[in-house]
This record gives C-alpha cells, structure tokens and sequence, in this order.
C-alpha cells in the first residue's frame, strides 16, 4: 500500500512544527509540492527549509509540479471544482508515478489541514475518480487562528459566547450577527465591507514569519492603515497570508 | 520583570508539543497549576510527564494549588466572573510568592490557549486587580478542534462556507442556522439539543490520548450511542474532554 501523510506545518515559523509533524516528515520518502509559481517560491523555499531543518542526512526526495490555477473568471464554486479536479490529477500522477508500493510521500498544509484548505478534498477525488489505492493519515498542525490569538494575546472568543469563522467572500455577501468572526481567505471584499461598521479588529499577516506584521484598534481608526500595509506588503512580495478577528459591539 | 509563559501543550498527545513550545518550557524556573483536585489527578500526571519529557535534569519547580470551583448554582455570567476572580487571586499568589524578578513561570494550557479557556482573561484581570507587574508570551498549541478533524481525516468547513464554534450551553438555547458547527464544552445540554435534528455528526473524546475514542454518522443513528460512551466514560474516568462537528442538511 502506498501511505500519503498530509502534516499540518503551522504558518510560517518552523518552530510551529509538532513533535508528531517531524516524526511523520521523518518517515517520508518523498515530499509531494504543488508550486503556485515563481510569486510564491519563497513559501517552497520555507517548506524547503522546514524539511532540511527536521530531517537527516538527504531527506525525503522532493518533488515538484506546478499548481493548476482557478479560473477565476467562472463561477465560484464550477471554478473550485475544476481547479480541485485538476489539482487531484497532478497528485494523482506523483502517487502513481512518484513513488512505490510500501512508500510514505508527505504532503504539507499551511496551517492546519482543515480550515480552507482542499488537500483532504483533493485526496478523497483521487481514491473516488482515478482509481488510485492508498491509504492516508492527518497530523494536525498550529493554524493561523491559533497563531493570530497568540500574536495579539488574546482569546478569540467572549466568556461562553460562539466564533464564527468566515472567508472574506461571505462576509462581503451578508454581514453576519455573530459578534465574534474570525475571517481567513479575504481577497478585500472582506476588509471593504468592513467599512463604517463599529466593531474592533485585530489583523495579522504572515503570522510567526520574520515579516510578521500585525495591527489592532477600532475599525474606523485602523482599517485605512491595514488596507495600506497589506496592499504594499502584497505589491512588496507578490502574495499575502492574513486573517483577523473581528468583534462586533453587543446590540 | 517577571515572565510568564502562557503554553498551548495540545489535547493529551505529548507529540502535539511543538518546537515553540518546547522551548518556552526548557525557558521556565517554574511550572505554576492549578488542580481540579483528585478526578483530575491524571491530567496533572500528563502534564508531569510532558515536562519531564521535555526539560532536563530537574526540569522546572512545580507548583500547584488547588483551583477554586465554579458556584454551578450562580446565574451563569456572576458564577463565572467570581470564579475567575478567585483563580488570579490563586495564581495572583504564585506570581507574588513562587517566584523572583527575571524569573520565568510557565502554564500549560490543555489545546490552545484562544478557545474557551480562562487563563489570558486571568493574567489581564491579574494585572489590573492585584497590582503585580509582568510580562506574558502566548504560544499556540494544537486545539480540540484540529485534533477532532485530523482524527476523523476530515476538513471543518464545507467548500468557502463558515464554521460556528459554540457550547453545548448555546446550542441548546438556540440552535444556530450555520451549517457546520462545532461544540466544544458540553455539559450534555447541546447533545440533548441535538436529539431529532436532520444532521451528521463527528465526535471524538480524550482526542490524541491513549484514551481516544470517535464516532460519526448520521445523528439518528450515533447520537444514542454517543451519549452512552461518554456517559460510561466520564463515569470510570471521573472528567470528560470531548468535541464535534455538526453538519446540518442543506435547507
């Protein structure tokens, strides 16, 4: 049987990794990379250096295909199924291709490997649709929510009271009640319909990396000055990875 | 300056220490708990034990005092708010009388610090309330939450649609619309709530521990079973820590 360890890696900062995510990248033969494209090398330069720092002598072999795109012109969610259908062909040809019966391959999440994030999607319409037998584990790993919290040093929720955690894109459709949202994936829609609202927001970006930035306060006084620091941080390094909280005055 | 480490030490897995963590705890003179008294007495022995895996020679002092209980007769916000008074006065105790300026201090939080736990609320009521000065760090473990989805190999979110973190206490006042929701700290209330709803449901206990223990499917036919395990267990154990994701029929 081929064995597929998907291994939450935390969100920038390899001391994120658990002592359960360096002894499963220890038993990969192999490490399997989707690569987004020369404007996100630096994260497969991270993940690189993540696996040199918790593995001896070679290491797992490390291979590389480059990442299908969304299309982002279609409809939301025919564009996320054509994008995960292509995404579990190209894994699909490195489990058949890439390694042998018997073998380990590691793929590693941001994160943790269950909030917005399609490798256990990915993996489940590979078994369903190409035919392909393995079996899988996941180890989960410190995601951004945590890491947030803990930049901020804060809980996310209020004494006893619900978190709603949301994309920027559902935020932007129907603010909700809930006084407490976390919103991860925001491509700005989120951030604009932020606008004029009375809430207090605590946002971070690149969380636990050396370019971690963060910023807190009333919506109204720091929203302008999260809109600039990410639009150059964006322009400065081609990509961003952020999330905030977000508390909504008690009505 | 005084220095307190605030840990998220995982759900009962020592390998969900991460590298972070571990060397905040090699960082600490002292290790300060709080003891839910003798039906608790193994989490403190695994807290005992990833210390000693984790430290050297002596490892940190431990120090412990018995945690005060909250008044379960009190309307719900006052039963809280005296129960974390009486924590930071306890912990108030430790910073003013267990330790020395440029002393470091370590707690261990059981998951993640953010979710459904007192202790930063403690440290800041601490820090108004009893007049003692110091300096706190966060460093985020791995939460319930992660560890209930990895356990189950499942993503918590359906494909770019929110997830609502709640208490059994809410979901039985009020179910939520939200379709995937996941309960932490249920006191039985919210599983009773469950009873007839047309929904799936993924519940884990002890997650990570040699204790572990999952089930899943449709609620009409685990839920019985669910509610006779945990009873069982919380029964020979003397505590239970469980958690789970609920996912409602589209409407």
């Amino acid at each position: 049987m081929k064995r597929i360890l998907v291994i939450g890696i935390g969100t920038g900062n390899p001391e994120h990794m658990t002592v359960q995510a360096i002894a499963a990248l220890k038993q990969a033969d192999a490490v399997f990379v989707l690569d987004k494209g020369s404007e996100k090398s630096d994260l497969t330069d991270l993940r690189k250096a993540i696996v040199a720092r918790f593995t001896e002598g070679d290491g797992p072999r490390w291979v590389e295909a480059e990442s299908p795109k969304r299309d982002s012109a279609a409809p939301y969610e025919a564009g996320v199924d054509d994008w995960h259908g292509a995404k579990a062909r190209a894994f699909a040809r490195m489990i058949r291709d890439e390694m042998k019966e018997g073998e380990t391959a590691a793929l590693l999440v941001w994160g943790d490997p269950s909030l917005y994030d399609s490798t256990l999607r990915i993996l489940e319409r590979i078994a369903r649709d190409e035919g392909i037998a393995f079996e899988h584990e996941v180890i989960p790993g410190i995601s951004s929510l945590h890491a947030l919290a803990a930049a901020h040093k804060i809980p996310l929720n209020e004494i006893g009271e619900p978190v709603l955690i949301t994309t920027g894109r559902k935020l932007a459709e129907r603010f909700p009640d809930t006084q407490t949202i976390v919103v991860m994936l925001d491509g700005g829609a989120g951030l604009d319909a932020l606008e004029g609202r009375d809430a207090e927001i605590w946002w971070g970006a690149y969380l636990g990396s050396e370019d971690e930035v963060l910023a807190a306060g009333p919506v109204r006084h720091v929203l302008p000055e999260i809109k600039r620091i990410r639009a150059e941080m964006r322009d400065a390094k081609g990509w961003i990875m952020d999330i905030y909280l977000i508390r909504q005055k008690r009505s």
